[in-house]
């Protein structure tokens, strides 16, 4: 079986700790917009697109209990905008957060019954396309893998976790090869541990293994090895946010991957609905990087593994520039050697 | 003070626990080979220079009470081989074990007390010509150290530790890094964390503070980040092997580096005495990796942080071709450039 990401039922989020995995399956019940807030800064729910559920969910969470529109109105407008300061820098959660507030905007002068159930209706919305968005993905996805005349396995590296934990559907990176699985194509997945929170070797080695799909997994630092031994066909990963000139913004530690695959001459692979796209930036030097506590570095649960006072470099993310990208595949298909142009016509497709 | 990385007292060697650091500060006694070879093994004792001397006196531990030099010369010889399966990527290893036993065979014809104080004389030298080397290393490391006519800063990215702990005396990525700043030079250090032991968080982190150097400590898979910003120099790595071409073994996630630091237009120089160096081998490709254990990269403490049954990949070193090295640094020089024959004439030199 697979384990949802999240789901609503009876005013409430349930969440998925994704703090306490791989020992621990224990979903946390989400009642108002600040433990939504906290969840997300915590990363009990994370990957762009599923924060982009999460946060969908979370405006209507509590609602003041009052027969007027408006104040609700109001209310959801301003968690949405409260919740869009949990992270900065995965779009999809000011994407879904607008779209929550653009809904409520519109639809204010309803009953306030009816309203709350459209609005209710937005935010599944947003869940539900997220899964059929997976599903496509998935498909545009397998058409990139190489081709394989034997039973010769593909090799496919990827980093931290843009699998089904990172979604509400069966993921970004890893939703082509959950359907190449099923599809019997032999694939393995080399998964980079990555550091500091470890969600390759937690999330992504977990559910690959729990999906019994043949999992490797290898420290960071590993990969130009790997490589190096012609074990990898192509790496795929995800994005937090992908811009105009498609520049891409994903967990820290993915420009040195994509540097190593185009040394090593690996076709690199960005997969992401178009909800992470952010059209608005020219260029991904604008991607706003957030820093994180020293301590995920310093630290192991309790324990320091390094000296206390040490100066610790934590950003939580790097930036891809597009020259080291062979694609970017979202739910409409594929983007080949990927350039403005490209991007702004498979926009308008 | 700076805490000794080994040393030989009443027939005893003491070694500076480096599994514990830096929580606890404890010298483990050891007094026969086996626990030596143990302590090698999993590495109480690391860094090549340092488990060569570990080695020499190793094999001088628990001698047989005996007048006859014969058996207790046959011993030592017996004991080096048995240290040499310790570990098989260090060269350094093999050097000091080779050089052990070649004494005991010249001067078994001698008196057994003036054997063996030959024999302690010749592990001594082993260890002062460690110290002598770390010093003439770091003030040749001073020479290929970027100039500043400002007091503007030099970043230094280095991988794993090679300082003061992987020597018995101030290291050798490291030892031009304790002499820059003795000179009052402004030097920043860039520690790789070095998964999956964390060598960089709990060594080289460790040991640079304790010196009062500036050091910030970064995850393996931010050097391509931080390097971006160009916030790095140099890279500074050590060796565990250096073969007659010029390719290196060090620490997994060297190569890496390499190619990271050669993309960005950084220059990435290796550092090591001449006895890391294997001219029996042509090309780094006939280099022994060693493989580890995967509940090193699977657990942290007794801790499992990925699934208890993922397979995992460990290779203990990566080899880094000579393609990617700017200059090699030994107590006899620099070697710029290094190919074949710029090593064969270093070492006639």
């Amino acid at each position: 079986m697979r384990y949802k990401t999240l789901y609503w039922q009876d005013s409430a989020v349930y969440l998925l700790d994704q703090t306490l995995l791989p020992a621990e399956i224990v979903y946390r019940k989400i009642v108002t917009p600040i433990q939504m807030h906290d969840a997300i800064k915590r990363l009990v729910v994370r990957g762009a697109p599923a924060i982009g559920c999460a946060a969908a969910f979370g405006c209507l969470l509590d609602l003041p209990r009052t027969p007027d529109t408006k104040p609700i109105a109001r209310y959801i407008v301003a968690q949405a905008d409260y919740l869009m300061t949990a992270r900065p820098t995965a779009v999809n959660l000011f994407w879904a957060a607008k779209r929550m507030k653009k809904r409520a905007n519109e639809l204010q002068k309803m009953p306030a019954k009816i309203f709350t159930a459209h609005l209710l209706k937005e935010a599944q919305n947003i869940l539900n396309e997220d899964m059929a968005q997976c599903k496509k993905i998935g498909e545009h996805t397998l058409k990139i893998l190489p081709k394989r005349k034997s039973r010769k396995v593909i090799g496919i590296l990827t980093h931290c976790n843009a699998g089904a934990l990172a979604t509400a559907g069966t993921g970004t990176a890893l939703a082509g090869i959950y359907l190449a699985a099923r599809k019997k194509i032999n694939v393995h997945v080399y998964a980079d541990e990555t550091r500091p929170l470890l969600q390759g070797a937690r999330l992504t080695a977990w559910e690959l293994t729990q999906a019994k799909i043949p999992v490797t997994l290898l420290c960071d630092n590993m990969a130009a090895k790997i490589m190096s031994e012609g074990k990898i066909d192509c790496v795929i990963v995800g994005a937090d946010r992908i811009v105009a000139n498609g520049d891409a913004a994903n967990k820290i530690g993915t420009l040195g991957v994509a540097i190593l695959a185009q040394c090593f001459g690996i076709p690199f692979y960005v997969v992401a609905p178009t909800s992470s796209f952010d059209l608005t930036l020219k260029s991904g030097r604008e991607i706003p990087i957030e820093q994180r506590d020293g301590d995920e570095v310093r630290k192991c649960g309790e324990q320091y593994l390094a000296p206390k006072n040490v100066d610790v470099y934590n950003p939580a993310f790097d930036m891809t520039p597009v020259e080291l990208i062979s694609a970017i595949i979202t739910e409409r298909g594929v983007i080949k050697k990927p350039t403005t142009a490209a991007i702004l016509k498979h926009f308008k497709s």
